[in-house]
């Protein structure tokens, strides 16, 4: 078998077989197929596509290039959540605690922000003391006790994808939905999962900018998890507006607080309690959404998911106490504030262009080796809908330092759009796809 | 300026600027852009295609990578032919000695048999003796004297050609009119040829299969050359049936004299004559191709260019006497013959399997490091339209040793094809296409 042939009937648009993607996968891995052949092959892939077969061919054997969470031993269902990234998304902080009280395990591994996404360990990790690098044993005693445990990505756990994904951040070909799918899948598979709900972000501020494209990849992914016997429920949502009302690694910790008490934004209580309700369908514990979005809601009015929370913080050596105290009054003291340039009603915050002066104030970051603060980012007064006169705080900006505080200014400026007439609510949820 | 962001741009479509194809070129070149990128945007070429600017500027910054051949003091019109390559294609041999007997100069760098093709440095290495590898100064000499030389491309002309070939050979990506078109004119331009004759070679036995593809190549080549401000013309020509009667090194060698001789095949006659009428018009020594023929027949009747082509072996060291006593005699030992395998009249004999099956012989090599044999290959009795009965000899065979032989005729066999009818005669030059 020569890697050139392979290249060439997947640049003729012909499928390829099991035993050529594992050759690909294997070799590479092993080091014995260049960079330069898989970069070529990831374009081909990248122009042709890849029939559900072959997605999930690629999927099982990026998974099988790994170590597999050892979940023996521990009751499950196993289930887990991923978003494909989203602007002020700190969903994930408050669904694990509530979906873990509904009696589900949830053994969930994060990423960290890049570009103008956040990361869940970032805000995790903005918890004094928090350790999201667990060791397997560590992973397993959080998922035994609190019924979750919040980890990264270990360099055993599906390293297809470390060398892939570095590939394709260089090589253009990231927006792959075939690439992505496998990306996705293998790493949650490899996690322990054995279903899924995943958080197809859509819109200016997401990876998918058209709901068309969403929907591939909505569909893609559902598909490919039912090849591989996995039950995946995929949740279309809106990004064109930040979610909830911060975006920052430990303003959104407040955030996911204010959910779990019962009083968080509407937009982001609306989608934890969905995705949850979700988690528990998929996980067959409850008969429908609807069911399961009943079960979520009395985990927090019960103060049951804000415990294993805490319990969650505790076990992974956050200072309970600190998060606390420090909760409304953790704020860099390089400030300054976003005003409405005119008086009108807020017809859109651009998430993206949001998520980019985050990445200044230290928010995110640009490439991995930079450092993101704790401290930094945006509390909105004002969001999509709400009347302002002109100099009206829209949001409070907080920065690592003063000169952060300027080129994040004037870009989220440009985000602000502020109309005559009040604009017309849109849906958070765009479509929901399950498998056929 | 980034790669990843040129890759992007190719990938979606856009159009690159010149300064940007520089930046990858000279980056590549020296070391700075990895193979990994350049090979993903190569897939990103093949899909997307350039623009003829962007060509010209690809060829352009190729051509600047080495260095040029300093041919100063030597008067001109430098003049050569080109082919995308075939098999039995021994035209430059007979065509070079003609022009320059006409009065042009043709500095003629040539390459090695690769696949199915044949090379033209393999042809006149099969004379004992001959030197295809020159020094600048030899190659001089040979221009003040005999009008031309024949050698190899040396490592400093276009480096960047050798370089982005030997990535395209491996990554899927030589069949792109783009990439095809630079690397051509890159190097012909850096021999020192003013004016330039292609022979885009169509049909099973090419590089090109339709002449939907050939015409888009030749197209390409002319327009690409004219911007460059050369004078370019491309002969499109039928690659159906191997050229002339002779498929191998030393045996073409052999073809070659008869053409000197005015009494090579008919084919091989026509070609050579139309592609020098052109060389004498793109070298502004004649108004038209019709005379430009005209003078190369005569070159050929007065026995100049015989003579020429004499003299260039003699001074590239071959032995022009054993040449001459060697000629229908120099033949392999292992032997054996392609017969009819039924009565009527041949339809045709197809030139890629029979290119393939003289790899088998050692006339061609399956990878760079193989070597060839002089003695090797196909001398046809019969041709496409010829009448047999059922065990005629269609071709004699010879083989670089006995194991040879039964592939070879295995594969040759399959490539006969006999019918009832007398099948109509098809034109050998199918278009000719001049810068508008």
């Amino acid at each position: 078998m020569r890697v050139v042939d392979i290249i060439m009937k997947k640049r003729s648009g012909l499928e390829l077989s099991d035993e050529e993607i594992r050759f690909v996968i294997e070799g590479y891995v092993a080091g014995e197929i260049p960079d330069y052949q898989v970069s070529a092959l990831l374009m081909a892939i990248f122009f042709k596509g890849m029939t559900p077969e072959e997605t999930a061919s690629l999927t099982t054997h990026m998974l099988n290039s790994g170590e597999v969470m050892d979940l023996s031993g521990i009751p499950g269902p196993f289930v887990d959540k991923h978003s494909t990234g989203g602007v002020g998304d700190k969903i994930s902080l408050p669904l694990a605690p509530i979906v873990a009280a509904c009696g589900a395990k949830v053994p969930m591994m994060s990423g960290r922000a890049l570009g103008h996404t956040g990361g869940t360990l970032d805000k995790l990790e903005s918890i004094p003391g928090y350790n999201a690098t667990l060791s397997q044993a560590q992973f397993r005693q959080g998922l035994e006790h609190e019924g979750f445990a919040m980890t990264g990505q270990t360099a055993k756990i599906v390293p297809a994808d470390k060398k892939l994904y570095a590939l394709r951040d260089v090589t253009a070909t990231v927006e792959s939905i075939p690439l992505i799918t496998a990306s996705i899948l293998s790493k949650k598979v490899a996690e322990g999962a054995q279903s899924l709900v995943l958080d197809v972000k859509c819109g200016p501020g997401a990876f998918m900018k058209t709901l068309a494209d969403a929907k591939a990849l909505a569909r893609s992914l559902v598909d490919t998890g039912s090849s591989m016997g996995k039950k995946v429920v995929a949740v279309i949502t809106d990004m064109s507006e930040p979610l909830g009302l911060t975006v920052g690694n430990f303003f959104e910790v407040e955030e996911a607080l204010d959910c779990l008490e019962n009083h968080g934004p509407a937009d982001v209580m609306e989608l934890t309690y969905r995705l949850g309700g979700w988690m528990l369908v998929t996980a067959n514990l409850v008969p429908s959404v609807e069911e399961g979005e009943k079960r979520c809601k009395e985990a927090v009015a019960s103060g049951k998911a804000r415990e294993l929370f805490l319990a969650n913080v505790a076990r992974q050596g956050g200072d309970v106490q600190q998060l606390l105290n420090l909760r409304g009054k953790y704020r860099s003291s390089h400030k300054t504030v976003l005003r409405a340039a005119q008086g009108g009603y807020i017809q859109s915050i651009d998430a993206w262009k949001i998520g980019l002066a985050g990445v200044y104030l230290g928010v995110g970051r640009n490439t991995t080796s930079d450092k993101v603060s704790p401290d930094v980012g945006f509390i909105f007064r004002k969001v999509r809908g709400d009347r302002v006169e002109k100099d009206d705080v829209i949001a409070e900006v907080y920065g690592k330092d003063e000169a952060s505080l300027l080129p994040a200014l004037e870009l989220s400026n440009t985000a602000v759009t502020i109309g005559v007439n009040k604009p017309a609510p849109t849906p958070l949820i765009l479509e929901e796809i399950s498998a056929s």
